[in-house]
């Protein structure tokens, strides 16, 4: 039998789902960001702490990302557009969850890449057209995978990956956001 | 007359809603993002180019953005989580916004700073309660605003931000997302 290793700790992942059946406080997360306005649209944002487990707990470092708008929105582009980290959320999320079913399944995989694009009619958050929306028309995710698996079972893996995907899940599907002034 | 300078060239932006009323085609923007498993869950997400204007367009450098799980998920916590990033999207977007409507409103800005908060039940992701959402359960935005402006003006800012927000309404509005197999 040949050893599959996509360097997915799956049963890892299969204990905490054992786990957590009985103790879904633990499974509570919350995941943090602190944003600081830099000057125009440019911002710098900090993540490295979370709560989950029952406790609080953290990333090996803290990574910071630069956001701000591009020089054709007369900005200095010290950073890609907030709407753009969206598209690195879903992409990454898709990416993980393949590897993660692949190695379930006992599929080597050798390669996966992604294209991910993202239509966006600016007019929504320019103000041109009220019936334009804000965020994005739709998205397209194409992947391209090379792995000791069929063409269907490298779709079936991709429809596993989008079904237990949280990004997929938090783009496709409305979540409740509360903004609020201290 | 005292002036505001927050950074935003705000004339620009109200020359492109004018230019862009009797353009709507060019108004149509595609953001793209590429991305490459690396090994586990860790994947490497690179974006530079885009489409807007009616031609392709570019940021002045290409970045690149590692996302991997937390050691507490027996990955390598090679970078954030996928999930994070949309609280990056999110933090930066609203605070763009807040400068942008101040610099519109003549209020200048000290220093604008947010907190954004994901609570997210993992028992969805990891199988183990299918009437658990994969993605975030909600998410909360807190921000800590210093300006010469009152509070009932700071929450205004903060209000239309929100209204104007491509992320804002890409989290709490669905998302056609299609995802293929080249």
């Amino acid at each position: 039998m040949t050893t599959v290793e996509n360097g997915v700790n799956v049963q890892a992942l299969l204990d905490a789902r054992a786990a957590l059946k009985d103790a879904p406080e633990a499974a509570q997360f919350t995941w943090r960001a602190s944003a600081k306005w830099q000057r125009g649209v440019h911002s710098t944002t900090t993540i490295q702490h979370f709560f989950g487990l029952g406790q609080e707990q953290s990333h090996k470092t803290e990574a910071v990302f630069d956001a701000d708008h591009p020089e054709v929105f007369a900005a200095e582009d010290n950073g890609i557009t907030p709407i753009e980290y969206l598209l690195v959320g879903l992409a990454s999320c898709l990416t993980a969850g393949v590897a993660s079913v692949a190695q379930n399944r006992g599929i080597q995989l050798r390669s996966v890449e992604s294209i991910v694009e993202g239509n966006h009619d600016i007019r929504g958050i320019l103000g041109v057209d009220s019936d334009v929306r804000n965020g994005f028309n739709d998205i397209k995710v194409t992947f391209t995978i090379d792995a000791d698996a069929s063409k269907q079972d490298i779709d079936a893996l991709v429809a596993q990956s989008q079904k237990r995907s949280a990004v997929f899940d938090a783009l496709t599907n409305p979540t409740n956001v509360t903004v609020e002034v201290a």
